[in-house]
Parts: structure tokens; C-alpha cells; sequence
């Protein structure tokens, strides 16, 4: 992407990002609809959607040529990821939302081409952002994010994985889990995506894994743990899919090659 | 507790709590040496000490009377909770303490024979108190908590539990406990077991299950889940032991009934 554009892209993103999160604080004590989708625990508010019509509108109206993947279906159906396309999580751990109005996030990763070049993850209710040009830091606010301690070994790590997986399951083998489980320093669990991604980059978390992620979870976290040189893949080790579901690991590159090699098996 | 009495050790400890908070964020960025205790996941610094000790010095200068049972051992020996005894866990989460300086808290219980009368809990990155005195209303910094919710039902309800407990482990059925974690909404954990009381206590969780929690950990919680409505047992439903280990389920009442009814098979 030619610098001057990303440049540009970035401003727009930026101030789109921190104006979604003010209107969100704005009505956070006010009553909610909440809303089921695919099952009883998948929730979708009225604030998701606003949220995301807000940046869709935006998007359209300033970069007309631009793609948009998102997560309440406002964006457009993508089959590639060629052109420039923005990714979008307008709330990020919407359970928290409802439950704690807190611990959740607007994620935005922008993609030139299937290479991510820009992302956002905004801790709403915290006022903090993580945000990203590749190749050009990583930051908190405004303090760069030092490059992961990639020697760091599983025995000393902190993983965030969800209680979820290390019980039987159809996506893996919750026993070789346990292993893991067992294995680790300790494990976390906080119910937002995109702010796991965020500790990770900031190097407070060493690993994270998830059997069931979409492109909308991950997009902005793969390219804020990129710039500080972890790694996400699929959790057998592949490459993403920014298209549908996947499982995902993320971490530092020491803990990621020995959980993809020792203990993931999946079905 | 004599009404007068009980405010003026509230007020001791309260200073005493912000003021070894306040120590700790002075010294947050220098270097650390970090021992290990029981395991090698088991950490201890000497912030957990110094903080410690300041605490036991001035109680026992202040109050000579009272009895200490503290997390690293400076307090006494106690086999009995008769008298006034002050329980602290000076670095509540120390995990998160060493590896990610935030997400820990001074947790400080003090009872009376036996009976919860004042309870801290303090998020000392974040500058936040939750505080309580028996029958006058819990806190969380100045605005007072409100009664919890008994009617959540377990399908609606977030629970505390780390991924240990639906793995093998020697404590609990854990094929019981991975019934329970597909059963509620959605599972957390955050590594601090003080922080996660204040969550049940503020709503915003509506369980909390370790299998293996020392007084030091439950001590301040018990006292302000209690005085929202919620309630706090070992796992099986009867009493905390405030001279040992303890399994401990704390959450509002109608899921804590259902979960130990249905969920909880102790070996």
C-alpha cells in the first residue's frame, strides 16, 4: 500500500474509531435490546449495529472504492481479499458489553490485498488503543510496544485459552488441551478477542488459542502481534483464512511452534 | 464489633491500604526478584513481603492486640478465629503482578470471632477500592454496590473458573465441571482470585469456583459478596475454614444452589 494512501486511511480510521467508542460511552448506562443470533450466547445489540452502520456509512461515503467484511452483516459479501478491505468487530466481546459494560472493543484491521497494513483495537470504556502500520510500530496510546521476548518457554508462559476447549469438544482433542493446561505457568480467560490479541502484543500474555474465531475477531489483533514479531495461524500451524471461521493461534514464536508441534490435535 | 471500635479500624486500615498501594506504584518499573514457593508457578517478591511487613508493623504497633494470618508468613501462627484477626494477602495475584504489573490487589479481611466486619480489596493499577463494613453497604471507590441479582439463572450466568478444573485434576469430578462450563453463558478467569470476588460482589460475574483457595485469597471477598446478598461456601455448601485450604464457590444465590447441587462432585 503506497505509503501517502496508508497514511491517509489511517487518519480517517483513526479518528472514525475514537468517535464510535465516545458514542458508545455516551449511552453506556442506558437500557439494552439484546438480541440472539446463532445461538443462546451469541448476543448482538442495537450498539453493535449502530456502531457498525456508523463505519460502514463512514467508509462508503470517504473511500467508495474500498471493501468492507463486518461483523452484523452491514459490510459486503467478500469471496477474496483483493483491494483494500476493511475488517471490522464493532463491539468485540459483546457478552461483556451486556454483562459488565466493560472489557470489550472495537477492532478495525485494514488489509491492501490480503496483507494487513493498518489495525485498531480500542478498549472502549478504558480509553486505550492499540494501533498499528506495518513496518512502522506497534503502539499503546502513545508508547510503542517493545518486540516480543520470543525466548520466552511454555513452562513460564501465561496462556489465555477458554475453559471451553480443554473440555470435550468437536474441534480438538481436549485431552492433549489438558496437557497444555497443565503444562503452562497459568492460564487466563477475558471474553474479548480482540483485547487477548492486544495482550498478547503488549507481551503480558504469551500465547492465545481459540478453536472458533472469525475473520472480524482477529483481523486487527494478527497485525498488531505481527509488528512486534509474534505470529498468528490457523492452530495446525497454517495460514489464516480472512474469509470464514477459523481456530487460531497466536503468541510468541517459541511458545507457538512448541503448542502447534506437542499439543494440538485437531479433529 | 463495637460500632466505634470497628470505624476506627476502618479508618487505620484504610490508609494503611492506599498507602502500601501507592508504595507499589512508585516501584512498579524496577526490576524484580522473583522466588518460587510450593511450585514453580507458586511466585513470591519481595513486594509481597515488603508489603506484608509494613502491614504487620503497623497493626501490631497500632493495635497490639490483634491477631494476623498473612499470605508470607510474618503474622502469626493462628488455630483459632477468636479475637479480632486481620487476614491479608498483601500482592493478591502475584502471577499477574511479575509478568503483566497490573490485574493484582491488596486484599485485607478483618473479622471479629469469626464474623466479617471490614473488607478492602484494592486494584492498585487501577486505583480502585472496593471496601465494605458488615450491615452498612459495600463499595466500590464511592458508589455503593447495589444487592445482586438472585434471579440470574445458571444459562444466563458468567462464571469464574480456570481451565485447571475441567481438566483431570484431585480435587473434583472435572466431566461434572465440564457439564457446568457448557451449561452457563460464558467462563473467565482472571488470575486474581480478590479481583474476582470484587467482580461477583459488582454483578458483573456471577460466580467464582477455585478448588484451592487459602484465607488470605477469600478473606475481604467473602465479606463483600456477603454484603450484596451473595454468599460464599466451600464447594460442597458448607462453611469456610478460615485456618486452611479451602475449595470455595461465591455467587449469587440461585446459581451458587444450583451449581453445588447439580455440578459439583468433590473427590
Amino acid at each position: 500500500m503506497d505509503v501517502k494512501a496508508r497514511d491517509d486511511i489511517y487518519t480517517y480510521a483513526k479518528e472514525w474509531v475514537l468517535e464510535a467508542g465516545q458514542k458508545i460511552r455516551d449511552v453506556i448506562d442506558e437500557p439494552l435490546t439484546v438480541d440472539i443470533k446463532s445461538n443462546p450466547n451469541d448476543l448482538v445489540t442495537q450498539m453493535d449495529r449502530n456502531t457498525e452502520k456508523y463505519f460502514t456509512k463512514k467508509i462508503r461515503s470517504t473511500f467508495p472504492n474500498h471493501n468492507i467484511l463486518a461483523e452484523e452483516g452491514f459490510g459486503d459479501k467478500l469471496e477474496t481479499m483483493d483491494g483494500t478491505v476493511w475488517i471490522i468487530d464493532p463491539i468485540d466481546g459483546t457478552m461483556n458489553f451486556v454483562h459488565q459494560k466493560r472489557n470489550f472493543a472495537i477492532s478495525v484491521g485494514i488489509y491492501q490485498d490480503g496483507v494487513g497494513e493498518i489495525g485498531f483495537i480500542y478498549n472502549v470504556m478504558e480509553d486505550v488503543l492499540y494501533h498499528v502500520k506495518k513496518g512502522q510500530g506497534a503502539y499503546k496510546d502513545d508508547v510503542q510496544l517493545p518486540q516480543l521476548d520470543n525466548g520466552v518457554t511454555l513452562e513460564h508462559s501465561i496462556l489465555l485459552i477458554n475453559s471451553t476447549w480443554s473440555g470435550e469438544n468437536k474441534r480438538i482433542n481436549h485431552k492433549k488441551v489438558q496437557e497444555l493446561v497443565r503444562k503452562v505457568r497459568g492460564t487466563r480467560s477475558y471474553g474479548s478477542a480482540a483485547l487477548e490479541f492486544a495482550g498478547v502484543a503488549e507481551g503480558i500474555l504469551d500465547g492465545y488459542i481459540s478453536m472458533k474465531l472469525y475473520p472480524w475477531d482477529f483481523a486487527a489483533g494478527v497485525i498488531l502481534v505481527n509488528e512486534v514479531g509474534g505470529e498468528t495461524t490457523q492452530a495446525d500451524g497454517s495460514p489464516l483464512n480472512f474469509i470464514t471461521e477459523n481456530t487460531v493461534f497466536s503468541g510468541n514464536k517459541q511458545v507457538t511452534k512448541e503448542i502447534i508441534k506437542n499439543y494440538i490435535e485437531l479433529y
